[in-house]
């Protein structure tokens, strides 16, 4: 038999293993793990990995904002940057606007990621529990396929109530709907953002001690205690600090059903990030934020031990300097209008093999369980994502694990003007990407138009 | 010299020590402590414990509901039953009803307070946080002469936001007040309540069921972290179970200032007394739940260590069949409707030296620890009341440790027709008390007028 | 290409993924994953579970006891069972016996080995610390292919002393052997038999009495301590209750790099199996021993989180009638003088499965990552061993999952002459075992020889 | 009435309390607290705190180590410098030496107290565990009198192994003995020393790197568990660092009768100070070593919670340059050959009041509690000693909360040539002391001779 496409004499990485084979693709799919295998084209994989494309479990594309501005990095954009950085999937976000129907917020967004190079879940966010939204829209959207619901414990426009949250609990284990969490409390970051204010703390660092661990570690502890009262699963988004890991390792070990990620910026930056000259350190700011060197250090027993178990980028696609900018809403204003978030679709993948596989960490199978199984299961994207199987889409990166790159942002090709990682040298990086038996990214070229993604519908929710 | 009164020969028992002496009073106040002294009365307490007088650190006395009506255990009752018992301080609340100015609120009660038969410090309760309150109000009150705050994270008509809280705590730091917190997640338990009452579960057991210990679990915590925040001491009320108590420590070794309370319902009944038979299992409803046998057993260790530091009654004056009673309110009702709480000023101290002292689990100056000087220490009663030495207010109970007593609610005689203690055989009882030097209760007459309680103002806040 | 096999159709099972698809084998080796492959045989297995076989990472087969006696359960015999059962290869142990070179035993266990019907490793016991033991042998035996070091903190003729364990460690550290320990504190065990023997308790739940798992508790911290010093891995051996495993994740996320491992027996039975009539309960002797209920039952958590990586059997090759056997020692003779251990190479795999994957504690890729994979790779037989990939030693088992049996000792065909799980239903079975590419089990018969198992040295060290 | 002696108008404190009176002293005796009390002499304590004289639980004088020399601080010397620091009741320690009866080491060591200034009890060591120690030794001893037992699980001459020292337990038990721990892994040091030489470290600060906090962490543990399991009381001696103060707290809330102590160097030193130029660093060698400043930070949670309830100086009488010196064992030797401790008699309650006590970290019954009440109750001394009141002996300490002293060692007038606190400036020094009703101290001289010290037998045990 002769494949469509065969990868040759790669070192094949899986979530639990690794081995030697070729791969032979027929369509879009995987068809063969094997030896010896013929194709119509052949990839010589001989000293790279081959691994599942990266899924990016947690990512801020072309986004509404409360005040109806979207996102400037659009589908298109941001999914190149993906796809340059080895990642062939993602998981992002439906908005949940005031005065619109959950349903049709949903439907629009789906619309949007028309436009997506890559395949495409939907965490649908919601940020009101009237009738209408508990009792037909969350069914309805679990029904039209969204990977899960997100709940935010924080910001103005979006937080929940306690109550409000476990409405959403409840009617998301009614329609089998995991609930991911934004976990810091927001009344109490409100009134510290006014007594910085107040203080007339308005710089960029004001950001970390405005918003401090004790924080989150709160609102993790509550969010967990309520979905223990619920009896229903949640993930816990981006933890930033061992205490928080600590807290949901305590959970897990009474039987609570927990799950956790983290992000490569907490791994390898550091709240002194904030206080760069001039304005530099807004480009720093993210929630939960930047944490001390400790803080950093502490967390790889926690992913070893599979207590974090997904890292994604929690990529926001604001610009620097661009209209809905950091710089535009924050240079002459103070730190609490600047807008949260960092871009990390394209580096997620190379940082976090830099600094937690060379940097002895982490193991290449936790880095593809972490960054690809791991999302793949816990949103329904598997087994059709996240693994190297016959049956399996080809979506596959072949990494070179010995090249050397300094990041710069122009090297994702997107509409971000910035990343926090510029001037960074990593070693190992990703030298061919296919989508779905595709070539997608070659040379450092993005070879896959959008409109070419598709949206995937849960396996089982 | 001849003193006033001599208390002679009796085996004195303070926070730390006992030792056989005389106690020498002149007038109000105890002035020597020695051997062979003489006085116009002696009273001879060879074989007996002396004392200082009980101090109810929480006790609700005559208190305003928010719907205007008043608990019906009055000043002139409840301190008869207080002094039965022998206490002889008591700390109560002084209400927050919508509508009303905080600091007129405290003058009512100061004015109620008169009638009592026992010295009294005041608890402000707060429930609002509007600029009057928490600008005027509240050193206002301070100025006046209050023992500490009090604010709810429950009850629909008392409970705060974590930023209403986090005011309270900073209004509470500038003019030094101690804030007291009743630990419990409002919101979630609404939700439960409503969940039992769909359910059709309308009996007392599922008071205890639509509770469950994580959620003072969880208040406990959140409350910690905000007291961490604001830089202030708190105190946590009623402490029910060793989960609760075991955070609370974590804390404290953190640095964490907290201090914490129990009471003894929680160390001798559990939630399966809620399932007594008829309507019998109301009268055990209070807020904490009772909780389980290994609960209410692991509480001891935390005493013992100090991380409990008080043990109150968290008497309600509510009485069984009167006007604002648990059966009239509940029994053709559902568990939702029944007034928390349960009488125990009389029965505080015998109850606990019977299950803590004669158990074997805390010492004689444990017993004075936790049920005087800790009190009066931290609200301030400190060193006019708590503890036996010159100067100090002649308040003293002298206790029979052998006398085998069995409890029924006529012994009290106050105006709550019920004790959840109906029966109970103790060994250990107050024979004489004294109050600010006169004999107060004497063959089980109280020998105190009501009005001849005084108002305690904080010795420093 | 036609292969000297396929398995066709069957859901493929590995540490992390599910699939279904054909296994084309070669000779000994797994060839291809893939679909519609042509083989000389082809076996169905449409409905059934194709998983690796199992790997029984600490088991006891014709072992050396200090006596010179050695265990009746032989290999040929032992073997025989393990196949039965589902597990393709074992890690088994050479002796240490007093006045012999340790690499004489490793060499004679090796030759014994020879009559193995399945693959095997060996784990080398170290009992004493001579400087030859020390310089020569343990170097030599790394050399030679030991799968790693044993060493016992209990046990009259085994145990180490903390200084003996530290120089093991450096030793095994320098070779690159990982060290497994049997934690339990020696010198409280034997003083708490004799004070049990002194007390006249002779019976079999005197056994568990005279262990409790504080000592367990204690030891295994101490060994974790000495391996934090040592800067060296350990494997903690049969973890028996939750106490213990939560010390195991507090120092896995302090960063100890400590893994560990528990048996079927402590999930699935108690202390009070150790009560059973007559000399019934001698039977459930094991060490450490079994635990309570409430123990067993709070184990799982550890399981799912990768506190506890692996699921071994410590079977152990005592009859209960035979010369060597349980009552011989015992009937007449009290608890202590009782051989320790249960036989379990058999039973491991499906009385995991009923429990853990039918009971919902464990998913069926968990199930393969406890018992195949994970052993595999932490005693270095990883990746010949423990998984399905091309290149990989065709040792599989085909699972129903739905079949039923009720476990009786006959099922095992072994040297051993009784089973704990007598009598026990358990619902999924293997059905065909493939060792090396070669049917080694069908219709409930062994059809491999003995002397068809070869010695497997490790990939890397 | 006129008293022998009157302490007028001091602000007394205790271990519970604070207030203002007169101490009426009659021959060596507290008489009367109160008002206005005549005395033959009249100290006027106005604006000064009157304290129970300072019993030190902990200190090694006219020690007689394994080899037979006798240590250089003796009892005249070493009570001439406790006075000085307003300690007026030491427990020492009685020898367990190779070759004598434990009754007739006890004896010779009552014998030497005869030249104390101070009234001492007598902790036995025991460092051996034969039949007649055990059966007959240890009863004998707690008959005449020994405050309690102290075991070593470190140091060459006196370690015990576990089982040697259950056997301590159960007899210590029986005869109603509290036995106190040195809790350091003495294998696991051994093996480090000599890791540390091989590798050509001699100097003083690989003490500090050869002890490491792990191993004192792994000690505690143990000795807490063998204390449960023989259901005994157990004393852990000189807690370093908070690591192992969390494992003592974890042990009491499961309910293990554990209590412990910590010394000032604790709380004021570090390990940087064994980096001091030259051979200086030798003088900070103590063990448990000295630990980082954060661990030293880390401990004022665990005094003020009570799981560490005593400050004790463990001071050592060795010199610096003298025959039994530091610097003749170590200088030109290494640092495992240096006597391991420091003095401490004199400075423990200047540096602990300046520390805690100004530092906000403590309260003043805090500090009475910690440096008086607590050792006298743990050690059978109270109520005859360590508190103020009626019928206790007359030892008390007049303090001077403002007074400013720079600490030299000359001010000890003892035998020993240095502090480890030379040139510390502290504000609180004791300015007259008491001992049995006569002025002990004044104006900085010792007034009480040698020999009038007594033996303290305990009242309970």
């Amino acid at each position: 038999m002769t494949f469509d496409v065969v990868i040759r004499n790669g070192t094949i990485v899986t979530a639990s293993d690794m081995f030697t084979a070729d791969i032979g693709i027929t369509g879009e799919t995987i068809d063969t793990i094997g030896h010896d295998l013929t194709g119509h084209r052949v990839i010589d994989a001989t000293g790279l990995l081959v691994m599942p494309g990266g899924i990016d479990g947690h990512c801020h594309i072309e986004q509404e904002e409360a005040d109806g501005t979207v996102h400037e990095d659009d589908f298109a954009s941001a999914s190149a940057s993906a796809l340059l950085g080895g990642t062939t999937s993602v998981v992002c976000f439906a908005s949940h606007v005031p005065g619109r129907d959950i349903v049709a917020q949903f439907e629009d967004y789906l619309r949007r990621g028309q436009r997506s190079r890559v395949d495409f879940a939907i965490h649908q966010i919601v940020t009101r529990t009237d009738a209408d939204t508990i009792e037909k829209g969350i069914p309805e959207i679990a029904h039209r396929g969204a990977a899960g619901l997100k709940v935010f414990m924080t910001y103005d426009d979006f937080h929940l109530t306690d109550g409000q949250f476990l409405r959403v609990l409840d009617a998301a284990k009614a329609s089998g709907l995991v609930v991911s969490v934004h976990c810091e409390n927001y009344d109490a970051i409100r009134h510290m953002i006014e007594a910085h204010l107040a203080a007339g703390r308005t710089d960029a660092h004001a950001h970390a001690t405005s918003r401090p661990s004790c924080l989150e570690r709160e609102a993790t502890y509550r969010a967990m205690t309520l979905a223990e009262l619920a009896g229903h699963d949640i993930q816990i988004f981006h933890v930033s600090c061992p205490d928080v890991a600590e807290e949901i390792a305590r959970a897990r070990h009474r039987g609570v059903r927990v799950s956790a990620e983290t992000c490569p910026h907490y791994l390898t930056l550091t709240e002194s990030d904030l206080k760069r000259d001039g304005f530099e350190g807004a480009k720093y700011i993210c929630s939960p934020p930047l944490r001390t060197q400790a803080d950093r250090d502490g967390m790889w027993p926690y992913l070893r031990d599979g207590v974090i178990g997904i890292v994604s980028s929690d990529h926001c696609g604001y610009t620097f300097e661009g209209s809905s900018g950091k710089a535009r809403h924050g240079r002459d204003a103070d730190f609490s209008l600047i807008p949260n978030g960092m871009p990390g679709l394209g580096t997620r993948l190379p940082v976090l093999f830099d600094a937690g596989v060379n940097g002895g960490e982490i193991g290449l199978t936790d880095f593809v369980r972490l960054t690809a199984t791991a999302p793949a299961r816990r949103y329904g994207l598997y087994p059709r994502k996240g693994t190297i199987a016959p049956g399996s889409d080809a979506d596959l990166v072949l990494w070179d694990p010995a090249r050397q790159v300094t990041i710069t942002n122009d090297l994702f090709q997107g509409n971000i003007d910035y990343t926090p990682y510029e001037g960074r040298l990593v070693t190992g990086w990703p030298t061919i990407v296919l989508a779905r038996g595709k070539i997608a990214v070659e040379n450092g070229q993005v070879l896959r138009e959008p409109t070419m993604g598709r949206f995937i519908r849960p396996e089982c929710s």
